[in-house]
């Protein structure tokens, strides 16, 4: 039996949409149990009577997005987040689940589950989409780290082309690496080196990919410094985002033909704003975490809890972990 | 009288769209001289008659995209675009235009042109469009360096901001910081020092932007690392033609409903890519230099060349790279 735990107080839409979604998923995942951490009242009252593989844990105080992270993790011992996240450190628990402030997730990884030994640095990797394909790709850090080492990056990605080829069943991932041009000169002192080490590594790397290609499907993981993943992935959700509500707009303020033209092309909006859909592929991973830590963005409604829950449970089912710690404990 | 050095050969349009663009532009600009560069023949075809304030140099070489930069500025001394920058560099012209290789557009600004004296590095920097507005925002440096130092986003920064308010006609323009975090401590050595020589600066600094807000409007300038800044800017592009790509194909196969409805909103999508025309805003200066060396992408039409002729022509009336002289001049 495996067991998530979720906290059930973070992002907007919680308890509500969190509790929805573990009882959808639970009803599929017949080996999985669930820990909510949270409101006792207000989870019980959305549980109902089906209590089966559901167990609450009631904590008093929640973590919000102001809050300085690592302040947060220390002080408050009674929120949501730092109890599920002792539960999994103490094996209570195998995986933990938050919409919170990402940096209190972090610092939860990185203090109380800690890392796997012999990974210098956990990472986040979201699933992005791509052009062409319902595969998506990986990219990793985008943003558990605003320094980084070159062999962070190599870290990196033996474990996202891992998890690519585990997880969303790519084989033989394609590697490269975020770099300012094609050539394997390209870039920084750091981007250079990583260049280097995945060079030699024994990961299916095909070289460097610049920013305007990611979204094309070329590279199946992309490893990149926290810093400027951080920065491309937060710019991705605003240029589609800012187009996508230039769209709309434009769509509704461009007289009556416009607006009937609008309604008869509905059905393929649709189908283009599902492609940028992120909520399909789960949550960011938290890669090299003694634990699956995931991450979904805190506006997330039902639907992108239970992609989540989903993923979660694929990941403990394929041992990832176990395979991170064969990976990388040997190392010094 | 302004003289403008022009790299006819550069780009995927050249001479064509280049040497139109120039009757165009000169039929408008009355005190501005032309020196197109490349080959003659050619160019004097497309001229026809009217010679009036253009002159041609005959030039046998052209740097293509593959070339290795500095190694073809080095050797291919009869090139479109080496010929263009002596002149610049000898005052037989004022500013220069090409369409080329950003790397051998970037060394001719470093090894022939030289850059004014006090700015440590010069930068790339584009304007791009916001959503709100027809104002855009400039960002700098875009990719002329790989590794950056705190003092160089200082300089671009001061000089993107000047830029901003005398060409674009931004009043007291808000300066931003491209970094992981709202936070003044956000960031790696580099950024928070960075933060630091901004917030101390007489500049108008509204402290760090992240990457989703950069489209918002928020800031009239950002100050970002070349390394990061080119992800960026690449970024953009890709996403946005990503989902243009998306939306143009979703609207025709989806049936003739979907067709028809297309047809319909024709003209409201039009509006939409034109907001996302960066090549209204001319080209990418290369800020610092000691003359004016504007870049506007290969693929530009005679349009674009003609937006970016007419921004050098606006430079050279401001007599910006004067204003940089004074400011940066005094410094060791």
């Amino acid at each position: 039996m495996k067991t998530i735990a979720i906290d059930a107080m973070g992002g907007e839409n919680a308890p509500e949409a969190i509790v929805q979604a573990v009882l959808q998923a639970k009803a599929e995942l017949k080996n999985t149990r669930f820990i909510l951490f949270g409101d006792e009242e207000k989870i019980t009252n959305l549980i109902g009577q089906d209590k089966e593989r559901i167990a609450i844990v009631a904590t008093t105080q929640v973590i919000k997005d102001e809050d300085e992270p690592v302040k947060a993790i220390r002080t408050m011992k009674d929120s949501s987040l730092v109890v599920a996240a002792q539960y999994v450190k103490q094996k209570k628990a195998d995986a933990l689940l938050s919409l919170g402030n990402t940096g209190s997730i972090l610092a939860c990884g990185i203090f109380i589950i800690g890392r796997i030994k012999g990974v210098a640095r956990p990472g986040f990797m979201p699933t992005l989409p791509v052009k062409n394909s319902d595969d998506g790709f990986n990219m990793i850090d985008v943003g558990a780290n605003a320094k980084s080492r070159p062999e962070y990056l190599l870290d990196w990605a033996k474990m996202a082309a891992y998890y690519a080829e585990k997880i969303r069943g790519v084989k033989n991932p394609k590697v490269a690496l975020l770099n300012n041009g094609a050539e394997s000169d390209k870039g920084d002192d750091l981007h250079q080196q990583a260049y280097e080490l995945l060079r030699k590594s024994n990961l299916n790397f095909i070289g460097n990919i610049e920013g305007n290609e990611l979204l094309d499907g070329k590279a199946d993981v992309v490893a990149t410094d926290g810093f400027t993943g951080n920065a491309v992935l937060k710019n991705i959700e605003g240029t589609s985002s800012v187009l996508i509500h230039l769209l709309k707009d434009s769509l509704l303020n461009n007289g009556p033909i416009t607006k009937i033209g609008a309604l008869m092309i509905k059905g393929a909006l649709k189908g283009l704003i599902s492609k940028f859909d992120v909520d399909k592929y789960g949550g960011a991973v938290l890669l090299g975490a003694d634990a699956p830590i995931v991450k979904t963005h805190g506006r997330s409604d039902k639907r992108a809890v239970y992609y989540t829950i989903k993923q979660i449970d694929k990941i403990l089912s394929e041992k990832i972990i176990d395979q991170f710690r064969q990976e990388f404990n040997h190392k010094k």
